[in-house]
């Protein structure tokens, strides 16, 4: 089973579209847990425990692990190793080179540590994004229209009546197939999503920014139709149990709703 | 003494503007040498004590290290720490992401590995910079125009009369000061370096694509005239002993020729 099999079997059998990002930083957990690699790696558990029949993916954002240098790396490895083998696993490391280095990084990430996707930044053009390509069983993100404030500065600059990001989807779109290239695309930009699905109607979007960064789940799942997508919450969820001593269960419960709401919300 | 201070007296002292690349690949290591983390140790060790009186920098690329997982990581350490504490040290990992995580990224790279400057990819906009810059002894060489041919695909789309690497650059340039904010240009664009080099005449420019990506070292200098810079090699020295015995011998004396050229062509 391919990476995109393995998502959309995922997505039946949790019946689900919903993405929890695990980007664990220690100062933010529940004041029970240890303050180390050991209680980070504790939480991550409780998380996945809590949430794996919940969802269709994890996204593990690399710089909450790469913060924590090789002891960090080695909480990234357990972290994946903890994942349900029918989940299927987002590398969020938004990498991208010239080919020669960006086929050491799709090594790292799809060999390594055997995820099934990873987001790629498209600055540098095809000759970068090719290489993670060329895993064709595996899937790439390619940044397209990111969900911070950053995305007006150079994304929505317009070349000619386009704005790059729209010229980033149209370019890319024959880089790579349905099965294998989607694209990231903000929950904090209804309406532009909404155009971006008409472009590409049948890419998978990994949409990041509900929650914590402002994105309403119904007025993205209204602008996204019935795309395929995953849509990611990150703190709106793993942090949603506060001090309490069950965090799981509220962690279980934010994301019960969460996954739910989408589901109502689909069309 | 802070990161840019570092380079300035490092170029004097071994009057240099010479960055070489420690991109090593096991396979293409001598012979002689074993096809293991210890091999390649010990390959950086040689390239290291053979150069370091011959450069301003090294720049470590991310990727080369990451492909070999947790034992990766080590190395980039252990290359990191063989490095002469007066000897600049670049990471370039062409990282960018919302400000939280490009925060963790920027702890990752200058806390826990304690390097001097990293690239990084500008697609987000400023927010995910910002976290880079927050660190103000340190450096940041934002990618301007790069040395691949993917460079056409995005960064040579015209926004209005202006490419889009004008604009990020122009956008850019307030976003750090010339002490904290650099750019990469690559050596493969002589005509369009020389533009840039005009519209930032007192920025640090990271230089990459002398050798194997083809750039041309006298073209480069005449191009960049007398702005300050940091002209990587990485291919082109690092193997240039192939399996010779001596390799370390024909390491020298490939970067202190390249060094020499380059003082040579300097305006």
């Amino acid at each position: 089973m391919n990476s995109i099999e393995k998502l959309i079997a995922a997505e039946k059998k949790n019946n689900s579209i919903l993405c929890v990002g695990l980007d664990i930083v220690a100062e933010k957990m529940p004041d029970k847990l240890e303050r180390s690699i050991e209680g980070m790696l504790e939480f991550n558990k409780a998380i996945i425990e809590s949430t794996s029949d919940l969802v269709s993916s994890y996204k593990i954002n690399f710089a909450f692990y790469e913060q924590y240098g090789k002891r960090g790396y080695e909480l990234l490895e357990n972290t994946i190793a903890m994942i349900p083998s029918d989940i299927h696993i987002i590398a969020d490391a938004k990498r991208g080179d010239i080919g020669n280095t960006s086929a050491a990084y799709a090594k790292a990430v799809f060999e390594e540590l055997k995820c099934d996707s990873i987001t790629v930044s498209p600055y540098m053009g095809k000759d970068s994004v090719s290489p993670f390509l060329d895993y064709s069983d595996k899937m790439v993100f390619l940044l397209c229209l990111t969900s911070n404030s950053g995305s007006n500065d150079f994304e929505k600059e317009k070349i000619g009546d386009k704005y790059l990001y729209e010229v980033v989807l149209e370019k890319s779109m024959n880089w790579g197939g349905t099965d294998n290239l989607g694209y990231v695309v903000g929950a904090t930009h209804p309406e532009e999503l909404k155009n971006i699905r008409d472009l590409a109607n049948d890419r998978y979007f990994l949409i990041p920014g509900i929650g914590a960064q402002g994105g309403s789940p119904d007025e993205v799942m209204d602008a996204n139709g019935s795309g395929p997508s995953i849509i990611n919450s990150s703190r709106g969820i793993i942090y949603a149990g506060g001090n309490e001593d069950k965090y799981a269960d509220f962690i279980r419960l934010a994301a019960l709703e969460l996954r739910n709401q989408l589901n109502e919300a689909r069309i």
